[in-house]
């Protein structure tokens, strides 16, 4: 068996037992708060979110606001666009009531975890870490003493919950490797709390932008989850498409046609290759009023939901006062299980 | 002016400054929690902590217990070891009305600011810090993520109480550059709000344990301050001295003979020459019984003390929670100063 069918079974077998007992997992998820949410988010992670929370799994979300400053020198933005992802959070289908979000800075128990965490990882295996190597090229900077530590810190994202499920790209999978790495040895050194975490890597497929490149709001190719209908037109009327008449599926040879015909089928739950046919010889304008509607027909009902949520002051303060409040409190007792094994409790009632 | 001359210079110009306005200063120092508190101790720093509490200035008094794990695979003990130096505290003369006294490990908030502050030094800056490097050679294991980042953790425990002095010996100077550096930039990127801390350079000499080694707990060459005078006799007694019998005081040609006159001087205030010339041709028992007599005489109000306290069962527990607790309102409060300047506040009352 093959590494991707080897996977591919994995998850399916993983799929399965989260159907015979969803109370038996604890996902732990989250993302950068470092701008608005867009499609590429919803079909990667939000979506399934959702899925698993309805599934009856408890999920804990995670804004990892720390991270925004791993690879550069401001936090400006950062509560505006926690605010709007409480947004996108509750109108993609998101209970507060089933699951617990929050930024992790507000949770000074969870960020303890850090230094005992720390003193079970070498600095080689820090600077081993591929994902880390690769977003420290990417941001072209100095490698940080955050950047380099981060997936420690996301360590303790996971355990303070004791969080036994994440789903990642596989891009991340290094991460959740070092945090299984993390549990294993705080079991061998001061006995058992924390589960091993296990993978459930994402099966949907990357969504491009709209110039084919993978969708990222710095590159200016991302269709806001929060943006109007006429928002969504104007930035798909200026995807970079061809001259050809004739629309087919061919993301090698066609980036920008293939990845609008995507996002339809994305939306639509059609393949691509059938958008494309029903389109025939009617050219780019035609795929791009396609696109378009399938868009915002997808996401009608969670644009009329976001945009009520938002006409209310108080919802994003209660969401996220109500996660706070419980992240800190799992934070504490967690933290007060580790100060146990290891022996540093220092009050006689404590 | 040569930099011994300058770094007197300069001592001397920061001791007037005390003297002249003690309220300005705000006194950061500590220790690691992995043994009894010992001579070396009292001289090279206790007893400073005391002067510089008695002049006016407020003193916090971090138990790194964190920094236990930088180089061991166990924090057993460190639990009686912060309580058997919470006794030694009292008996020297601290005040836990003017000192806070705590463990670093009790106070999330101080933890937390890890995060933000490493982000703020590049990994290249971590690596070249001499005395990681030194202390990781020392411990004979690959560089751990606690052993490399443990600077800016001491940046915190510094910084969390703006603590504008910081006594140490001259190995820790790289550590007191690192806080400024963070200091500084936090400023730069977000707003002022910490110190630039001042160096406070110890003037005293090291006290050798009584090989003519480093004292040291682990070398076994340690007169701890809890001792009895018995003890103390016993460890003095398997000192390692000559056969001379004329005494002199030459710490090259004769190390256990001179570490013995440096401690009876530290002890009597007397100049090692003179205690050496005293002793004259009675050879090395006579040398033992002065510096026995010299320690213990030097040593008898404060083991008394220390019994009287160690008597009561509560007196420890008592001065921990109220260093704890005031630590934990000052981290609190300067960790929302952080989330301020950070543009981290996400809630609308908080």
């Amino acid at each position: 068996m093959d590494s991707f069918a080897a996977t591919q079974a994995r998850m399916a077998d993983l799929d399965d037992r989260i159907r015979a007992d969803p109370a038996r997992f604890r996902v732990l998820t989250g993302e950068r708060p470092t701008g608005r949410l867009h499609l590429g988010h919803y079909f990667g992670t939000l979506a399934g979110r959702v899925l698993l929370q309805d599934r009856g799994v408890e999920v804990f979300l995670v804004l990892a606001d720390y991270q925004v400053i791993t690879d550069r020198n401001t936090s400006r933005d950062v509560v505006a666009n926690v605010h709007e992802a409480v947004l996108d959070y509750l109108a993609a289908g998101l209970d507060p009531a089933a699951t617990t979000i929050f930024p992790h800075s507000a949770v000074p128990s969870l960020n303890q975890l850090l230094l005992p965490f720390l003193s079970l990882v070498t600095e080689a295996e820090l600077h081993r870490n591929p994902t880390v190597k690769a977003e420290t090229a990417a941001s072209g900077r100095a490698l940080s003493g955050l950047m380099l530590t981060y997936p420690v810190h996301q360590a303790a994202d996971i355990l303070f919950c004791k969080g036994n499920l994440v789903p990642v790209g596989k891009d991340n999978l290094p991460h959740i490797e070092m945090t299984r790495t993390i549990a294993r040895r705080f079991t061998e050194r001061y006995g058992a709390l924390f589960p091993e975490p296990e993978p459930l890597v994402t099966a949907s497929p990357e969504v491009p932008g709209v110039d084919g490149m993978k969708m990222s709001k710095s590159r200016g190719n991302a269709i806001a989850l929060g943006m109007t209908e006429d928002e969504t037109a104007a930035v798909i009327r200026r995807a970079k498409t061809d001259g050809e008449r004739r629309i087919t599926f061919d993301p090698v040879a066609r980036p920008g046609v293939s990845a609008l015909l995507t996002t339809a089928s994305l939306c639509t739950m059609t393949p691509p290759e059938v958008i494309a046919d029903e389109i025939g010889d009617r050219g780019s304008s035609e795929l791009k009023r396609v696109t378009t509607d399938a868009v915002n027909a997808r996401f009608a009902d969670h644009r009329r939901r976001r945009s009520e949520l938002a006409a209310d002051p108080g919802v994003i303060d209660e969401v996220l006062t109500a996660g706070i409040e419980r992240a800190n409190a799992i934070a504490d007792r967690t933290l007060d299980e580790v100060r146990e094994r290891m022996g540093m409790r220092y009050l006689a009632r404590a």
